[in-house]
């Protein structure tokens, strides 16, 4: 089953789009994970595993899509990618989806170990894999080519950064004319063309700032058989209303990331009359999943492509 | 002391501005670590962590500075990353300064992360911490911001990617007009103005090909204060002829990175006559030593800038 065709499955099922990102930062954890985290790197990591391992099976019930963002597993040391693979190895177990942001990007061969480190079980292709992985495009083509083969053998997914949801994005992102981003664009285009499915999507998708709504339309016609990644929902301030352009009639085309809003629930004044952290995750996720469900129901009377 | 002071003295010491990049690749070891590395990830990774305790005392003897790449190491799974900070801690204990070529970069909070894993001992400040740090620019100022930052307050350096040293990478690096490396290049340039040392050498330093002398007097000309990672040096094609524009009349300026011609040299025809992988990596070290010691021992009547 190609990756888009996984991908749009499992989003249906749940019947919206939304994916959650593992950004774990121990001191905001819920209780009692936080108090165990205080210690130094270590306990913090088992902290963060103990959490994930709760937190996983809330979030399955309701997403089809994790994100976990390597940084802040990397930031609790040695301790920290075991911890990552762990909670990988549990979200598949647990039939979610694995999108590792990791932004990667190096020179051919070193693309390599980085393309087989997420998506190829590691170089001796006996660990966990991701279903899809988040590189950057800086180095170039032949950079980028060693993640586009092992995604090809691995039947997984990429997302190449395009255009970024960060205030400053543009600096380097909107350089020249055409801009940058956009001559990024029409190479995810070009290097994702031959891993387009019967359904007409791409495997080679692209990561699109959601709190940039006006320049989605541009986007989606840029790469129109890209599955689009949409970071910065919720507390990065983008919005559902917006983000249409990015799907097609049926309702397929993106994901759309929300990390802070589920996983710092418990500290949101509106579910402060919940019982638990739990129970507050999932009025958060439910809150999240109504808002962008409209997305997937949408039934236009011809497709934008 | 600054970080570019610390760096110039080490180099000084040694006679050249040689440094050596793990790059680790167990199949590629020397024996007997090939052998014990081939039954899977955990074996590779006990490999390579011996290898690595046997390679770095000769490194030690010769070079002033290595560059762990953390995508080989990342190759081999949770076992990888416990290896490389062994290297890590191991390499500083032999009073050798690291630089990590891990080319990270992301948005706020989580590019602080990422500046915490590499040069803050971890989000808890507990584990080991390297001296620099390579960075990937393409997320704009205010994704660079906290590598700055957390590299102040840790006097560490930052190598931010300019041009690399890969066939393909003017693709996105010469778009525009002035190219966007150029415009990179100004960043890094202002940046890095207030970390200038006393000797006037800022922290925030610059990936720059050693593939393409031609363009070296440009880069340097653009980053006057910026000392220069040099990759490419021997395998990839790079000589020490052309390097000097790097370099000012005392002989600073650059570091310059050869990888497989010292960790391969056990494959080099020339040194099989010698008796082993020990001796074989010393004549590759002195070779490169050699070929590099004229740009630290140039001596002209006035300096570059």
């Amino acid at each position: 089953m190609t990756f888009a065709h996984r991908l749009w499955k499992a989003l249906e099922e749940k019947g919206h789009p939304a994916m959650v990102g593992l950004d774990p930062r121990p001191e905001h954890f819920p209780e009692p994970f936080a108090s165990h985290a205080k210690t130094g790197s270590r306990a913090a990591a088992e902290a963060t595993r103990e959490y994930h391992r709760a937190l996983l099976p809330l979030l399955a019930d309701k997403v089809a899509v994790v994100k976990p963002q390597a940084a802040f597993f990397e930031a609790l040391g040695l301790y920290g990618w075991e911890v990552l693979w762990d909670a990988v190895q549990f979200a598949k177990e647990l039939k979610l989806m694995v999108v590792l942001d990791a932004k990667r990007g190096d020179i051919g061969s070193t693309s390599e170990a980085y393309a087989q480190a997420f998506l190829g079980g590691g170089q001796y292709g006996d660990l966990p894999k991701a279903d899809a992985l988040t590189i950057n495009p800086y180095l170039g083509e032949d950079a980028c080519k060693p993640f586009l083969e092992v995604a090809a053998t691995e039947k997984a997914g990429l997302f190449i950064l395009v255009k970024t949801s960060n205030p400053g994005a543009g600096l380097f992102q909107d350089w020249g004319e055409p801009p940058l981003a956009a001559q990024v664009a029409d190479q995810v285009r070009q290097w994702g063309s031959d891993r387009i499915d019967a359904s007409g999507w791409s495997a080679v998708g692209a990561v699109v700032g959601a709190t940039r709504p006006q320049e989605l339309a541009q986007w989606r016609q840029r790469m129109p058989q890209s599955p689009l990644l949409l970071p910065g929902f919720g507390f990065q301030g983008g919005t559902a209303a917006g983000l249409e352009p990015a799907f097609d009639a049926k309702g397929r085309g993106a994901i759309v990331n929300s990390s802070r809003s589920i996983l710092w629930a418990h500290r949101r004044p509106e579910f402060a009359h919940l019982p638990n952290w739990e129970s507050q995750v999932e009025a958060a996720l439910e809150e999240m999943c109504q808002a962008l469900a409209s997305l997937q129901q949408r039934e236009k009377p011809e497709a934008h492509r």
